[in-house]
């Protein structure tokens, strides 16, 4: 895998429904890769290769104990898709309140719009 | 690129600056291909291999009209990644809490921590 910039890498270790079912089951508390390869059916190595994904990441980190090395959910990984969503997530709901907007006009013809729903709020600000 | 499930297909699109960059553009309007290929320096085609990814992924949608085809935000793409999220949201608000609260008891050490930091929530519920 080339070097990516971090933002990349966890967008591109999320790509994958397997890695995204391991962050499901971290969710409710650490496990050893073992433990994580049981349901999955898979080879240990197969797990190991994508916990480093997952780590490199910033999505899960690994204990020092020697032997069981637990993996847990990180959870900077999951806050820097978060932060970069946050810019974007009033952009969407500027638009699904529009398209209320413009359906409650097409359903009134040629009445104002009283009440709810309310106007677009601005994009601005 | 192997046919994937559609929320690995967003992510996989979103694992890449340019396309990032691109659909940056598109949150403050509507753009022809010529215009998204400018400040990139890139070929057309270029471009147009990004905005296929994009469109694939449900980022971003095409107008009709022959000639210009527009681009615009899709917002379904980015939303089907925050409705994902929001199932770890919850998570990492907890896990930050904890850090709160365990630092403020290592800082009064034997003396019970009153007021703010509150103790963590709980994750059940």
């Amino acid at each position: 895998m080339r070097r990516a910039d971090p933002l990349s890498s966890t967008f591109a270790a999320l790509a994958d429904p397997t890695r995204r079912a391991i962050l499901a089951r971290l969710a409710l508390g650490e496990l050893s890769v073992n433990e994580l390869a049981k349901p999955f059916k898979m080879s240990g190595p197969a797990v190991s290769k994508h916990l480093k994904v997952l780590e490199r990441a910033g999505l899960i980190s690994r204990g020092r104990a020697a032997q069981r090395r637990p993996c847990r959910l990180a959870p900077a990984g999951l806050k820097s898709i978060d932060d970069w969503l946050a810019g974007y997530r009033r952009l969407w709901a500027d638009r699904l309140d529009r398209l209320d907007y413009l359906s409650a006009l097409q359903a009134k013809p040629g009445k104002a719009v009283s009440g709810s729903p309310k106007p677009p709020r601005s994009t601005k600000g």
